[in-house]
């Protein structure tokens, strides 16, 4: 087949895929980031984003990649020399550690174990007399797929009086994230996942308590600094303390229209039942799935290699054959895993190529499998839930 | 006229207008940021931008609005209690001084007022006994349309030991940036002006004089750190600290290809031309200019209003009535000029465009001037210099 004909299909937990009038919209001319044609994008941006978080509190962006709202917590919340409780359980919950680290705060750091959940009592014990006013955790922890109960989490760190963060970069949008009813203090996410768009734009939503506190501990950072932006966000009509990157906004409210339009729950459900037909191809094959069985955990699949297989060959071969762009292990997982997202622009028939490409690679590297059997078993969690979500029965 | 043929003309001095070329690479399917196809479209980013900045640097990129880059300089160059020089002329260099001010830096403030030019022999005094190494100031200021003369600025940083860092985020790619022969330490700029792309990248051009000192003041940012974003892009392939923004360096890369394809040279003159046409057509109106007049100051042109005239309604009218959106005046300047960008993707008919929109608007808000006046100072630069440039003769 010739290269033209080997179509590109993106399943990576970040970039995603960027639906087709999202993608479109920043072909359009810029706008000057103070007339009244880009205002009404970046005020409708605004007030949708914080339905997504599912709380009153402003959502605060910039123009960064996700890591960058991740600082914007430490140096709001934290002060040199203070204790910081890092609660990890992969690659992106010790990033937190790193960045505690960074700004000189008192690091505690309880790690749970790549592919384990952080469990509410370690937590609850990690606090105790720890002094940390502030726990930093990770929704989904997109190295190994487990997603936290991180309600359980706000509990357990509310009881020792701390405040928690949590970084749901790759989850928002993927699995519910109910900030206000879970009384998580802050919570903070980028474009470029389960919200569809590309990267550069991350967000910070901070509950009043947590600005507050910003307003003590202020200084740690000008760009990143919370009071800046949420003044200039709440300005009538709102502004941008610095020059925003416009065509991520552009795109930013055709996805957050489409969000709309499906309905949140909906957008749940969908992942929901990705996930799930994921697993069960995966288990049909007997391959193991990394993190904990778990329903919730429906951002990305981590299977785990059979034995003899070459790691590194299964995501190479699988881009250089058939097009298919998954994300091998990171870190301590690396050349042991592969990890199929279903994050954001993703329906049925994107699970289905994904794990026909995974049995053509792996038969290819010489793993003996029944091939189909795994697309069969997702075809079936499919048609059981009649679908393709929201089709006609 | 129905409101679809007013048709729309960006004149701001960033967000600049985007080429369609570089527009419509956006709308193409989103990359994983570590495949090949993006690794490659990345890598000749990297190899392309040093060229613009006339160095052998590695030009740091990040997710960032320019502000981003501006703080990168300040918290990996300077530490807290330690005096630093900030020479401005006007908005953005004083948010040089804010910058330094929020990391804790003793700040000493040459102020230059706005519309006049640092003096390298008032930066020579200033400099005297400050004890500062660091000196920040600006190339192209955009809020009054004076461009520094950057080079002797470093020769009177240089004799006192001092780096100098620049601010080139409206500049680099309208006025010659010589960063390695003028000696500039560092030299930050953006992706929103004369480089054609919409907002969200930054960029910080360090010497590896710079680079070391920043090793000694690590700690001050995480996600600005120089060291881990320059160890990151050095690497074979070369790798983005943090997601990149996939999107803006497709859109980086077909910008780069048209400033390669057009030639340094070339596009310097372009804007040279733009600049004089520009002041012309003021001058035929005896229309007072702000800022020294100057043969360098191509970036923006900023016009001082008529007295009687309101200011604010000189944009507004524009952008309302006609579609021209100009910026009017920041700060201390607001309401008493307008400034017209000719800063990226400009031609000799954008100039023609927003002077006759001028000429219109002023008459309607009651101030006598010939039409047309000044479109045909325009059109004499224009012609004596054989343009629109590049075009046969």
């Amino acid at each position: 087949m010739t290269d033209a004909f080997i179509k590109q299909y993106l399943m990576t937990a970040g970039p995603t895929p960027v639906p087709p009038k999202v993608s479109q919209v920043m072909a359009e001319p810029m706008l000057y980031h103070r007339a009244p044609a880009f205002i009404e994008v970046y005020a409708r941006c605004l007030e949708r984003l914080p339905r997504v978080f599912q709380t009153s509190n402003d959502v605060l962006c910039f123009a960064a990649s996700g890591t960058g709202a991740m600082e914007s917590a430490v140096v709001n919340l934290t002060r040199a020399g203070e204790p910081a409780l890092v609660a990890s359980c992969g690659k992106f919950g010790e990033r937190w550690a790193e960045l505690c680290d960074a700004h000189g705060a008192a690091t505690r750091h309880l790690e749970a174990g790549w592919g384990s959940k952080v469990e509410p009592d370690a937590l609850d014990r990690a606090l105790s007399d720890s002094g940390a006013r502030t726990v930093f955790t990770t929704l989904s922890e997109t190295s190994t797929g487990v997603v936290n109960d991180v309600r359980a989490l706000a509990v357990a760190a509310h009881a020792h009086d701390a405040m928690i963060v949590v970084d749901a970069v790759s989850a928002l949008g993927a699995v519910p994230v109910r900030q206000d009813e879970w009384g998580l203090d802050v919570v903070v996410s980028g474009s470029q996942k389960a919200l569809m768009c590309p990267p550069g734009l991350a967000f910070a939503s901070a509950s009043g308590e947590a600005l507050a506190r910003a307003t003590e501990a202020a200084g740690g950072s000008y760009y990143f600094d919370w009071q800046r932006t949420a003044a200039g966000q709440r300005k009538d009509p709102p502004d941008s303390a610095f020059t925003p990157a416009v065509g991520l906004f552009m795109a930013l409210d055709v996805a957050l229209g489409m969000i709309e339009e499906e309905g949140l729950d909906r957008v749940h459900d969908r992942h929901r039942l990705l996930g799930r037909a994921a697993r069960e191809a995966a288990r049909a094959h007997d391959l193991e799935l990394y993190g904990p069985e778990d329903d919730n955990a429906n951002v990305v699949t981590a299977i785990a290699l059979p034995d003899g297989i070459d790691g590194a060959q299964v995501p190479k071969r699988m881009r250089d054959r058939f097009g298919i762009t998954i994300a091998g292990g990171q870190g301590q997982l690396k050349g042991r895993i592969v990890r199929i997202a279903h994050c954001g622009y993703f329906g049925a028939f994107d699970v289905i190529v994904a794990i026909a490409g995974l049995e053509m690679t792996l038969r290819e590297l010489g793993h003996d499998l029944e091939p189909g059997a795994g697309v069969a078993a997702a075809q079936r969690v499919f048609s059981e839930a009649g679908v393709p979500a929201g089709a006609p029965a």
